[in-house]
């Protein structure tokens, strides 16, 4: 057997480790068309920002050690140009040498990843001008670094978010603009508010909703940045990170079947249309297991297992790749962001029938020092409580709480299960009710009639079609005096019971900070008889709304 | 309806909150014999310690919020003394005025709790001998702490190893005296071993397989402690966790059914054996899902949901408690363990099929900084790869991956879902191939032989069996000079290829430091015909094993 791999990095690189494990003899030849194999792309911009400080940390396993170890025939700065199928060979360019040759394949794995976009706009290709994916691209980045005081980075999606974040940690300036009215676009917009906040806090420039028409040179050093509203921005660096495209081009010269966005269309089994070739990593189209869509979601991940589900194939064994269903992680400063399964938006958009729940739960008992706080939203199957999605934003125990949802997500697990989970409880890491009970507690309480909610997005239709008699406050005084929604009335929960004469008739939404109190007096007024519903995670996700410019 | 609930803490006052928030109109009578209901038992030690500095956090809800907020009848200083079912009620004593009364139920919830065992021996009534179970425990001993520079903890479970760590932080000397050769039963004993070694780290000094015999007042004030070997230790505070027992004495005097160990008997809805009776918490006797034993586990997560089911039930709410996996957690100094499902000791002693796999993962990317190691052990079905148990023990991250282990084993998913599992990926979270990923690869490898594996035991069986031809260390002539396995032969990975020839004929052991290299070197033997076994988790789990005393 001799399997050649295209492209030496996440899914490459993985598929070459594991085709040797399965098989000491097998000839593997790891072409990577850079001069390092097996980098860790997704550490770059911690290089940048000096947290990572050994260049030689990014080098995830030494060229020598894949050639001694797993024995493989890697060869660094080989592109392959062409995909010869009918002859089963590529054609390889030595790019130091200029040589090209044709290689055999009995079969070929591609996982050449994706490209960033580069900005299609005058000056986009300007000195000074980068897109970050390669230990390469960093160099140059890094190298130009001493003499930046104020960068403009096009995009706010994740990469972008890291390098905001590590650049203000060398003391940089930075401006982002975003085209969209948000930051990180695979998330609702309401949950990137806190983000928003945290940026600006540190002195990052966020323009959101804007885009950069031009760049020039000036002085023929610094670079000044033309924005759509006519604004200008000067600076010494500009960094694209405006998406990712499949780099599918060798595979679509060939023939091979495409997908989505031009990404390479492959079965369970990671083989493309052409069954001696297999594909994987960012250069391939997805299922979504949650709304069953293609995509294309290039992610460490999953392309690490779709490569060693390849080689797997390859080599007789039984593997399936099951889709990718969009776990994704941020730390942007003090925050984390993380997400999984479907989004509300995408649930919109495809029209599935969907409820969405908000709270705002502590990383581990209340009691104990250092407490963090998160936005948890769980998006769920009306009709059998199927997880579908979840999103949260907050300090510590993120990554936790979204990892456990992803696994319920998964293994098609429900509310339900989510509030009989047994989780890990001492003070330190949870809480006798951990923060996946209390969304399993909230989710399931609301499919079985016991809490009637709305969520903001709700509550706005509500009020628009006019169904709603009065917005309750049920929170003290004081807090309700520091902000509360547009026309509220405040009756304080523990004044509710003997003041119930006081609370209008009809159809009556009851807000309080997170919802806790909310639903108390939810379930009070439904014992005496009112129509009632909850604003879901209460006034302090309305704020998250609002800040996102929703509930204007 | 009228519900009468023994006990005000976790259970009692889980249970009462949700009767409150299910039926506004109940009548709700909370009686604790205590002074305070709904407090944080599980943050004493911390208070103790002086990290929780407020003696108010302790008090989760205060009195005056149960009595307003909830409407409840709640009652401190409120002893149950019998429960007369004929007439459906109970009698109180007022611990204050001594007053006793008739209180009459529609649905009874007994929630009492368990109390800790009391050593019997000579002394162990005396002035300075405690346990730790209320905050007047508590109170009694801070009052204490000023006059201790030593004390002695009978027990080495999780209480009183979070006493210990709470007592060395306040400059207290502290002996842990453990009848058993290891400490914190529930794990198997070589995962207990780096524990040790903290504790040691920090000057605690460990007494394994003794025990106390008599205490003795010295200088009315000294307290001298007789150990079974003889010796004896001076302190000035012993505490006792030596377990605790279900407080069912009441549900006995009343007739009512018990199980294992006294504790009540339930059903899946939390009633006992009369059907106006319900009961929650530390007191009842749970079944075990991964097992299907019955047994007491006396841990607040659990005490919390049982309440809720208890009262979801009596309010008409479909609810079932699906038993007790026993997730438990917790900190030792930097160290933190953590374990899920079933252990291989009651694997074992159940004669129940399984395989285990030890690995030794980073909690996140190595290139980033900060990475701290974990070992991590899986049980598994050996016949469809069910996850039936985990223990990890390490720094940060221990507390996620066993959390989405305990998701595995409540969804009954398999060491093939953790392989695909799609967890949070970003340096500062996980790796691209995160711990429980690494998990299922390894595990799911023994199960498709890819991968064939011994634990430390039977490496020894099979030694001891005579059916090893040798042991081969893969690892690098250094690691190997600094300890390795008993007759073991060193021929590094990378030399494997080319020195074939010295490895002995017959069944071989090989093991490297984790086991990562053994398992490419597992790959390479059988490539070459041979017969070979890696040790699973190599040497780092050998020297948890020989640490133990298990490999002597």
């Amino acid at each position: 057997m001799k399997l050649v791999i295209v492209g030496g990095v996440a899914g490459g690189a993985s598929a070459a480790a594991r085709a040797r494990r399965l098989d000491e003899h097998a000839e593997i030849v790891l072409l990577e068309r850079g001069p390092y194999l097996s980098f860790a792309n997704c550490g770059l911009p911690y290089y940048l920002g000096g947290e990572i400080q050994q260049r030689g940390k990014l080098l995830v396993t030494p060229l020598e050690r894949l050639k001694v170890r797993y024995k493989l025939d890697a060869r660094p700065n080989s592109e392959v140009t062409r995909i010869e199928r009918a002859l089963k060979q590529v054609w390889v360019r030595d790019r130091e040498t200029g040589r090209e040759y044709a290689e055999k394949y009995d079969k070929l794995i591609l996982a050449p990843g994706a490209k960033p976009r580069v900005p299609e706009i005058p000056g986009g290709d300007l000195h000074g001008v980068f897109t970050l994916r390669t230990l390469e691209d960093t160099d140059r980045i890094f190298s130009r670094l001493k003499d930046v005081r104020h960068a403009v980075l096009m995009g706010g999606g994740f990469i972008s978010l890291e390098v905001a974040e590590n650049l203000v940690n060398r003391g940089i300036g930075v401006t982002v603009v975003e085209r969209n009215p948000q930051l990180l676009m695979p998330f609702d917009p309401e949950m990137t508010s806190p983000l928003v906040k945290a940026l600006r806090n540190k002195g990052v420039e966020l323009v959101l909703g804007g885009r950069v028409t031009a760049i020039e040179m000036v002085d023929g050093k610094s670079l000044r940045v033309h924005l759509t509203d006519g604004k200008t921005l000067d600076c010494d660096l500009v960094m694209a990170g405006i998406g990712v495209e499949p780099e599918s081009n060798l595979a679509a010269d060939a023939g091979l079947e495409l997908g989505v966005r031009g990404a390479i269309r492959v079965n369970g089994q990671m083989q493309t249309s052409d069954p001696d070739i297999y594909a994987a990593g960012d250069v391939v189209e997805t299922r979504d297991p949650v709304t069953g869509q293609p995509g294309v979601i290039p992610l460490g991940g999953p392309a690490n297992r779709q490569g060693r589900i390849a080689a797997d194939h390859i080599f007789g064994r039984e593997a399936r790749y099951r889709g990718t269903q969009g776990t994704a992680i941020v730390r942007v400063f003090e925050l984390t962001v993380a997400s999984t399964g479907a989004s509300e938006k995408t649930l919109k958009r495809l029209k599935m029938a969907y409820r969405a729940a908000y709270l705002h739960p502590n990383n581990h008992a209340g009691y104990y020092p250092g407490t963090q706080a998160m936005c948890l939203k769980v998006l769920f199957d009306p009709l059998d409580g199927r997880v579908l999605g979840a999103q949260a934003v907050g300090g510590e125990g993120v990554d936790k709480r979204i990892d456990i949802l992803s696994l319920a997500i998964q293994g098609k697990m429900t509310v339900y299960d989510l509030e009989e989970a047994e989780l890990c409880y001492a003070p330190p890491y949870g809480s006798a009710k951990d923060a996946v009970n209390m969304a399993g507690f909230v989710c399931s309480g609301i499919l079985r009639g016991d809490q009637p909610q709305v969520t903001v997005g709700e509550l706005l239709e509500h009020q628009k079609a006019g169904t709603l008699a009065a917005v309750l406050d049920v929170r003290g005084a004081d807090e309700f005096s520091k902000g509360h929604l547009p026309g509220a009335i405040n009756i304080p929960i523990d004044e509710l019971r003997s003041r119930l004469a006081e609370v209008p008739a009809g159809r009556v939404a009851v807000n309080c900070q997170v919802g806790m109190r909310g639903y108390l007096a939810t379930r009070i007024l439904l014992a005496a008889g009112r129509d009632v519903v909850n604003l879901s995670g209460g006034y302090q996700t309305w704020e998250m709304f609002s800040a996102a410019g929703l509930t204007a």
